[in-house]
């Protein structure tokens, strides 16, 4: 079987799958990792249960998954020994990881360095992997990273205009972010449209509490919004998305804000809760906007302009759009905000049939209007079952072989 | 006679026009104020001189200028008095100016405030207006701002994702620059079309050391690249454009660099000299390039990319795009540019013919290819010439009775 760990900043989510990966046999998470408020999810195909479970860290979140796997009331899992094979999602790869790796001593040792770019992020995912070690020895972990997707942006997208020597001494560029969606997503649409995906110019709208726009020509990634932090690109749930570095300034030297404060507007005060004043919460924020809510009506203008200009920007960085992809939270679920991203764009071949965007979930992926240049879609995201496909690829006894001769071989 | 006056951070520069604006009688610029190499330039027709000028301060250059206006010898004044109105150029005029106003306490008034967003050059504009009111009594002045043909760009894409009150009181928002050029070529661009600026979705790249580019929907801007300071939007010569401002945080937390540094990078060490650590000024970049040098290479890739992906986006800001503008130093001289910006445009509609691309120096302004759905256009801009229009509408006699009710009417 093939545990899945999301060891993150706050909670630890867990996935186990069968071998051949046609069915997920259980899945829970450990939330609020730390707090009194802590508690503990587990779901068994529909059937679940939450309790209150306070964990003072993230060794202590992983004792309480194994304890729930191998519960003799509720657990999937008779023994450790049933686990062949552990993939992790593990958030910043820096320049080093082009792809997912197996776990080794020098792997770890890069893992750590990586921390400086996602203080908060990298060391959770890295005992995740250390726990992992422990509780299943002999066991092979592999690491799955958010940002190794968009290794490929080429230097004239990933290079900021910056003094060159100061972005090469200290690795600024844009990392990218949500790589695994992104490329779980793209490739599901080539399938979908029955097309070679090295034949597609598209763009990912991965619209979730984050959100990542990529550019994608023949599956690799050349472009995307969020680039050294996670809060920049397009406007997020709390996140401000891209604004004038030179705001900065005046909020410290004009309105005298530590660096600290203006961080933590940055991160979580921002997006379209900074904008509203209501809601990080797309459907609250759509709800009240109906009901003439100006502030959320703004929230909503703001939000979809800048996705409709990106969209526009990255079909002239391809040359050309074939497919447009909508995925995560609100874009899987929100008709409203793909209508209104997808309005007035005929110039670039994008038309919607209402009807179909309106039945797109369950309903047909494809969207688009009859004869419409741009094939539109809407395909569910599965960061999890992309990070389960590449740890077992990775681990089939031939390429693990081949992985201990190079231990950094991608997973494609 | 009719004189405009730049009174700049670091220079002063005239111009005087015939009253029907059919000639430049001549022109002028006082430089380096406050540095012992000061000059001054001045040009009556072609022929002109340049001598040794230190001048202390904006005062002291002002007198300079008057000196050589009235000059027995090169100067084309006779008396202060056959100057019937003064155009100034004035940088910032906040949330306030939605167009050029003719200046009275008021308006001198509002100047000042609007200082805490243009520290360097409002102050200096002002001592121009006050300087012009003393030595030309009873004549009046206008001000012409960068910033107000951007008045009309929409909450949308004038406001950031951050808090919404934050914004709201301390005029944190998108207020544009080169607003004077953008206005002028978008107008000659419409004429050499032929067509009502009404009808027209343009974007207009001014490309000099400065860069803007600007979305210009039915002859008003509805987006711009310049967001809050200016170094914002696209790379220029030496400023930043825009970028993750989580780098900020990055290069002060980890780096130990202080704001001020920081600053200072992002006004006068990054764009193109950044990237190419060579020059800020492209034709030496276009040279370096041309003969091997691979991070001038970069820097017009990164350069180019910046400006192709913005085209999109006012193209989707729009919903389609009816005409290109190219304006400024580079867009103005250089053919090279020109075709890296356009190449791989035709799902836009752009399209540009080699031969008239490479003679549009003095030649057809119109280098689009035969049969494109888009009108590349070269058109050279004249900010002063824009305003000195502004200057003689605002102060012929019905304009001015009406001004002294509402003293903040726009020019148009
Ligand atoms: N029917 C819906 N309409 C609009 N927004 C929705 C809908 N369903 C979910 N969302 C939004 O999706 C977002 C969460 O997306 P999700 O992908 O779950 O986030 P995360 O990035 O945390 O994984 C929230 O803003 C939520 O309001
Ligand atoms: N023939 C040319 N080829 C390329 N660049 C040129 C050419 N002529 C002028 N430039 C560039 O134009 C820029 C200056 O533009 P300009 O509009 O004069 O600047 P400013 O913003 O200071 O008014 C410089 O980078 C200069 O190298």
């Amino acid at each position: 079987m093939i545990l899945i760990i999301n060891s993150g900043s706050s909670s630890l989510k867990y996935q186990l799958y069968t071998p051949d990966l046609t069915k997920v046999l259980c899945s829970g998470m450990i939330a609020k990792i730390g707090e009194p408020e802590g508690y503990a999810e587990h779901f068994v195909g529909r059937r679940g249960e939450r309790r209150h479970c306070e964990t003072a860290n993230h060794h202590a979140a992983f004792g309480a998954m194994m304890e729930a796997l191998l519960s003799p009331e509720y657990g999937v899992l008779q023994c450790p020994g049933a686990v062949t094979a552990i993939g992790h999602r593990v958030v910043h790869g820096g320049a080093i990881f082009f792809g997912s790796v197996v776990v080794d001593d020098c792997v770890l040792q890069a893992l750590r360095e990586c921390a400086t770019f996602a203080p908060l992020h990298n060391p959770a995912n890295i005992v995740g992997i250390e726990e992992a070690q422990r509780a299943f020895p002999g066991v092979p972990n592999v690491v799955v990273f958010d940002t190794a997707f968009h290794q490929t942006v080429p230097p004239k997208a990933h290079l900021y205009a910056l003094p060159f020597e100061l972005s090469v001494a200290h690795g600024i560029r844009r990392y990218g972010f949500h790589g695994t969606s992104c490329r779980y997503v793209s490739q599901a649409a080539a399938e979908i449209l029955n097309r070679p995906i090295e034949a597609l110019s598209m763009v990912v709208c991965h619209l979730g509490n984050g959100v990542t726009l990529d550019a994608i020509k023949g599956g690799k990634s050349v472009d995307t919004t969020i680039g050294f932090g996670t809060f920049s690109g397009v406007a997020m749930g709390t996140r401000a998305g891209d604004f004038d570095p030179a705001i900065i300034f005046h909020l410290v030297n004009k309105l005298g804000m530590s660096l600290e404060q203006v961080e933590e507007i940055c991160y979580r005060k921002s997006g379209l809760l900074g904008l509203s004043g209501l809601s990080n919460d797309m459907r609250e924020i759509c709800t009240a906007a109906e009901k003439g809510n100006t502030r959320c009506q703004l929230a909503l203008e703001v939000f979809t302009y800048q996705i409709r200009k990106t969209i526009g920007a990255y079909a002239a960085a391809m040359g050309g759009l074939d497919a447009l992809v909508f995925t995560a939270g609100i874009g899987e679920n929100s008709a409203e905000i793909r209508t209104r991203i997808c309005a007035d764009m005929g110039f670039l071949g994008i038309e919607i049939d209402s009807r179909l965007n309106a039945a797109a979930r369950g309903g047909d992926p494809n969207i688009s209007a009859s004869g419409a240049r741009v094939a539109t879609l809407v395909v569910p995201t599965d960061e999890e079952r992309m990070i389960a496909i590449d740890t077992l690829a990775l681990t089939r006894p031939g390429v693990a072989a081949m992985q201990e001769e190079s231990p950094r071989l991608a997973a494609e």
